[in-house]
């Protein structure tokens, strides 16, 4: 499993961003290899979001990411804010029993 | 429930900020509150660390980092890792089926 997380800090209305970006996930979670996202908001930086999305592994993503249907969805993000994304793989995880 | 999203710029020795930030963690775990992290490693970045935890609430994540215990931890980090912290609320989340 990899976990990509993407920071998104919005240049525009935080409403459309939301908008495309929900546009965007209906098509991601069709891919093959998705297993979740939580797309989440900064409380001490109102104009970041950061998506943190699981895929089964990374060449998942990177079929998915070269596809001319996320090439359009990134381009519309891109239009009202900056991403920055890093694929990552777990290091340490724990959860409280 | 918060999300905790910290982003750490390793300028150091990986293995010493991984060892330094697990001390940290055994802390963190045992406070109020806690309910689950998970320290991912960049693909793309290797100096790049990310720490996503949960919490119960913004006010047991807060009583935390303003204790002295965790003054000491995060000065010991701080000495080999950059940290760019963001406490977030979920805005909408999805999971396969």
């Amino acid at each position: 499993m990899v976990t990509l997380i993407n920071k998104f800090t919005v240049a525009g209305e935080s409403s459309d961003f939301v908008r495309i970006w929900q546009q965007s996930s209906e098509f991601m979670r069709q891919q093959p290899g998705f297993i979740s996202f939580r797309l989440v908001r900064s409380l001490n930086n109102p104009d970041v979001y950061i998506n943190i999305a699981e895929w089964a592994d990374a060449e998942s993503h990177q079929r998915v990411v070269g596809s001319p249907n996320f090439q359009q969805h990134i381009a519309e993000l891109a239009a009202v804010a900056v991403p920055e994304p890093n694929l990552c793989e777990v290091v340490i995880a724990h959860a409280s029993a």
